[in-house]
């Protein structure tokens, strides 16, 4: 099998420059892969060998969206940006994913409008894969969509659910619903609402509530909730761990004696720290497309832009588009995309 | 000044045996407090020297509220549970503040039955201070209140303002609003709605939008939300602190190496898990009660029962509940009660 992967290479915090070197080592991790990347070819060529890499292709885009451009500007005006052209390359199927470091909002927008949702799927939603101390958690949706109707959210757990099926090689994935409380009476209106529909489908592995800290213990395989609770769950949760690090960081500056015991640990700390880094679970997949578009974050690392490289990968072999395509219509009384 | 607080000995996961010696800590600390334990007086006694310390009074109380108790029976059928007590003690005088550990739904139902909320508030929320790489950062609500309206968490801003100028001796507090993002379109309706009255209120101070990394960055000085987003906010962080805790535990297990250096290391780790602990801040009120009652963690150490007792005597010093009281009506166009 050959994977095609179209990569913006303009739309991350410090542009290329890290991006471009995150493409080299994800060529390198996977030999059956092809990166086409998207962006001003002369920025894009002196970051790179007079002869290209094999299996790398330069594709032209004269203009690049802003990490803080109106979604007007990055819908109607820049026609030619290098989001823009790495989804169509999805679209008219020279690629088979595409990924992106820049602008959320306008990611989301753009895929939507290039690529359409999946027939039965009203909105797609982010899903990305969180730290626990037990397995592994998936967390949808982390903000692509606020005030998500409890039809919404169910559609959130079917796609989660037939993501983890695919990739993690799951049955019957547990699904929790993100709550203030385990019991019946806790909750909002909307959540009362979602639980009931979520214990209603039969293709739904229904835990039931799970809280905040559920996502981090690994309480379920799938955490369902609206993008405005889910984003701001994420958030508080990077905050949480620079702080950690921040600590750590402080402490072990503080003395000779402590910069020294600093040196002995350094491995051992390291080790938490890839395991806690955000780059470890870079790519976030934008699910419900008619296409793979997976969303890299836009202050990655290297390694970090190569790991959403390689999320995209698994979406591509597991075709999880056509799976949700195929699913999603005898799971669903199927709603009219928005 | 001489404070007097009633503590419910019984309402933590261990009961007495963890209340008790936090009191007992309390009492050291604090010489002029008075202390009245309330519970069930012969377990007291016996986790008790048989000469009962100075400024220690046991009020005993004869039935005892459960963690998973439901609200019809704590609120109808207990009459004599030591949260009621403990509260009614406030109501009638006898004590300044109360102190519990018990079962968060029913302190707050008890609470507003027995002390009723202060003019112009509709409805008390909790705050807490929680750990920040910068300055000191106080978050309310966090989950006392779902599907809050914007009128309400504007009184949950004011309420902030008004403890953090009194205990923090800031005298213009910056007030956030989480959010998913900082540009003026992101949000849900309601988090516009609400952004647009804290604008418009000259007491506010008001920052504008924070995101969920913002509070454990010490942004700002106040973070007001709706209770769900605000307690999953809290709780997704308290797992990634579990996270990190659990990583760290378990690497230096790994070798004999490890171990050692895990020795070496020991001081600086418990400084960290120290700052980062939620017993360092322990101690959430519920503000808004024409009264002052403390909400302690039911898992919390001897150390974190202390430092509740601690932050009820800081309200008592600075009279919050009064202050509120004061400036509520000349700032909000008054709310009847609920």
């Amino acid at each position: 099998l050959a994977y095609r992967v179209a990569v913006d290479a303009m739309g991350a915090d410090k542009g290329p420059s890290v991006v471009v070197p995150g493409v080299l080592l994800a060529l390198q991790q996977h030999p059956d892969l092809t990166v086409i990347l998207v962006g001003q070819e002369a920025e894009l060529r002196a970051l790179l060998p007079p002869i290209l890499p094999e299996r790398l292709v330069i594709h032209h885009a004269s203009e690049t969206i802003a990490m803080d451009e109106s979604l007007a500007v990055a819908m109607r005006s820049k026609k030619d940006s290098s989001m823009r052209v790495a989804i169509n390359l999805v679209k008219n199927g020279e690629a088979q994913a595409c990924v992106s470091a820049g602008n959320t909002g306008a990611l989301m927008a753009l895929s939507r409008f290039l690529l359409k949702t999946l027939p039965g799927i009203s909105r797609p939603a982010i899903i990305t894969e969180l730290p626990t101390t037990g397995k592994k958690c998936r967390v949808l949706d982390l903000g692509a969509n606020v005030d998500s109707s409890p039809e919404q959210i169910l559609q959130f757990a079917v796609m989660g659910t037939i993501l983890s099926q695919a990739i993690d090689q799951i049955a019957k994935p547990e699904v929790g619903l993100l709550n203030v409380g385990t019991e019946e009476i806790k909750g909002t209106e909307l959540v009362k609402a979602t639980s009931k529909l979520l214990a209603e489908v039969p293709f739904i592995n229904y835990f039931g509530y799970v809280e905040g800290d559920d996502i981090f213990r690994g309480t379920v395989d799938i955490v369902v909730c609206d993008g405005f609770v889910g984003n701001i769950a994420l958030k508080a949760s990077e905050g949480t761990a620079i702080l950690f690090s921040t600590l750590i960081a402080r402490e072990f500056k503080r003395t000779w004696y402590t910069k020294l015991a600093g040196l002995l640990v350094k491995p051992l700390l390291t080790r938490i720290h890839r395991y806690m880094d955000p780059a470890s679970y870079n790519g976030a997949s934008l699910i419900g497309l008619n296409g793979i578009v997976i969303k890299s974050h836009g202050g990655s690392s290297v390694r970090g832009h190569a790991n959403a490289i390689h999320q995209a990968i698994l979406e591509i072999k597991y075709n999880v588009p056509q799976l949700i395509r195929d699913q999603v219509a005898s799971i669903l009384v199927s709603d009219a995309p928005e």
